[in-house]
């Protein structure tokens, strides 16, 4: 994998020598991650201008914050002084000869930008922008095959609750179980916070689990993801508990799932944003849904849960080949609860088959 | 608990006033909670020059995102329009009549500051700086309140782990079990990401636990923190597994423990923060550990796990009472292990008996 991340950082400096800067600042974590194959807590990467550094700040008990660094990696990795990393970056660009030094000024604040600047005032600090951003979106191979694996210990974690009694336990409960499962089939970790609704909560897209219990004739939703080696996905389920399900539930449920599949069937290389979140949107609409849907279909997922693209109606952009995104729409019906079906999957032409589903849960009604 | 936000609130506009700024705009999300009695993710707060608004980013699902607020709370919640909820705040105070908006500089990235100038230009942009964090470093009663109790929960937690078998388990499965105790005992969730360190990984900091299985004669050093209605604390200890321990062992044992206490009976109101750090440093230095302690001695704690002030050689300023900090020294022996001993106490003064100590469990060297 070290080729790789070598690769990405030598792509950035060329970017960054052709915009006119002698060296760039990564500080947004999961951009430091991307190029540096890790990022420790607090650690910015300075790329040139005549070598790459990876700047760490010293933990609590005095060691270099490594973690989670490919070994293989070859990355001068420095103590930051005390202070902040990306001061001594600038400090260390300046002494190194650069003239300029692309930053990314969505995500240094304005103290830090200042400090850098008085700590380097010959340094001329331009605007890297969302340059790293922008080459994340599309993945390579390895970065599916990670988010693949993702979604196995996802589904796994899903499928083994679905076995358990899930009647009378906690919404809170539910969701620290699957967080252990996720962690027992070989996550990292949750990629963001379980949410389990049931009843009235159900539906509710980012509903924080709480102390209601799962009852007969609820709707229970759940949304998880696994992180594994860094990469993020996600998915969303609705079932019902006990007994048949009520006409309002079928009736619900089949709206949001046939907006769901519209929407994965949109998902094409070329296919505009917008038109894949138009696609979903307009079956909720016909079903006279139209309020009660979010503003957003779905997202890109990768090294972070929320990527770029957004797939909602005023999104620019077209969607490419081996781009990971979700499918979700939802539906939350305030006092009754409410539908949330979520899928991550991968753009792929139609002559490789079309949109490569990673979560493989079923999404028929089930009745636990 | 709404007059106290509301007092707080009141205490910002008159400082920003006094400052020359009509209005105040705060991003930070601890600030946002300290201020507003909840932080929905992305929101910001705008106070005056008319009345003090919340803005909310919609959540995916089209809800307002409200949750974590003070129901009580006289404060209007305002959708914010599509994109940045700062934005949005700027170009409400212009409209509102304010000439100056006074912004965390530090907390707001160079890219939004500039949006906030271009949707705003009749506003003067200045800086508020730490103002909500320096005022937040001394706790009221309440806050102390929710701290004992995130104290006690944290007690419970890792009292239970010690009565349960521990050979054999990885780190990674001990520290869930904890942080599901946690839960189990009424904590909002963990505080921080959960440490626990075994055998060559005992004793340093923030170790993120791994697939490492406890053995007979290992060191087993664990840091964790409930957060109780928003409000952290920490606590860290090492034991040590099975027979008794070895001779280097009790001797690490001893010297961080004496150094622990050197640091809690330098909590007085009116101590210098470097004397603190001076305090436990100095004892570890004479056992000849000098190297391998960290930069810090320990932090204050609060809505955030590390908060202002930080006890270290270099720090500036002095004890008030009712400040809530730990004190953690510790020494990691690469290859061998070591131990950390953490406390959260709150800085009270002699004639109230001293430092209160929140996290009550045993110090003793256990052998487990």
């Amino acid at each position: 994998m070290s080729e790789v991340f070598a690769a990405r950082r030598g792509w950035l400096r060329d970017r960054s020598a052709a915009a006119g800067s002698a060296a760039a600042l990564v500080s947004r974590p999961a951009n430091v991650r991307y190029l540096a194959g890790g990022a420790p807590p607090g650690a910015v990467l300075l790329l040139g201008p005549a070598e790459d550094v990876l700047l760490c700040p010293r933990t609590p008990s005095g060691d270099l914050i490594e973690g989670h660094l490919d070994e293989q990696l070859r990355l001068t990795v420095l103590p930051a002084p005390d202070g902040d990393p990306a001061v001594a970056a600038a400090d260390l660009a300046q002494a190194s000869g650069a003239d300029s030094l692309a930053v990314e000024e969505h995500h240094l604040s304005v103290a830090r930008h200042r400090a850098l600047g008085s700590v380097a005032p010959r340094l001329l600090l331009n605007d890297l922008g969302g340059a790293v951003e922008q080459r994340r979106l599309v993945k390579d191979e390895e970065e599916i095959a990670c988010l693949r694996i993702a979604a196995e210990i996802t589904d796994q974690a899903l499928g083994e609750l679905l076995e358990s009694i899930l009647v009378g336990r906690t919404e809170r409960h539910l969701a620290l179980e699957l967080e252990r499962r996720l962690v027992d089939h070989g996550a990292d970790g949750p990629a963001f916070m379980t949410s389990v609704g049931t009843g009235p909560n159900s539906g509710r897209a980012g509903h924080r689990p709480a102390d209601r219990r799962v009852e007969e004739g609820d709707f229970l939703s759940v949304c998880l993801g696994a992180t594994y080696r860094g990469y993020r996905c996600e998915i969303g389920r609705t079932f019902v508990i006990g007994t048949t399900p009520a006409d309002w539930q079928i009736e619900l449920y089949d709206a949001v799932f046939a907006a769901q599949r519209a929407g994965r069937e949109a998902l094409l290389p070329g296919a505009e944003y917008r038109a894949v979140d138009r696609a979903a949107r307009q079956v909720l609409d016909a079903a006279g849904h139209a309020e009660a849907f979010g503003p957003l279909t779905g997202h890109g997922v990768g090294i972070e849960i929320d990527e770029e693209p957004q797939l909602a109606p005023g999104a620019m952009g077209k969607l490419d080949t081996c781009v990971p995104v979700t499918v979700e729409p939802g539906v939350h019906l305030p006092g009754r609860g409410g539908v949330r079906i979520d899928d991550t999957l991968v753009v792929r032409p139609e002559a490789d088959g079309g949109p490569e589903l990673l979560t493989i849960t079923t999404k028929e009604l089930l009745a636990l």
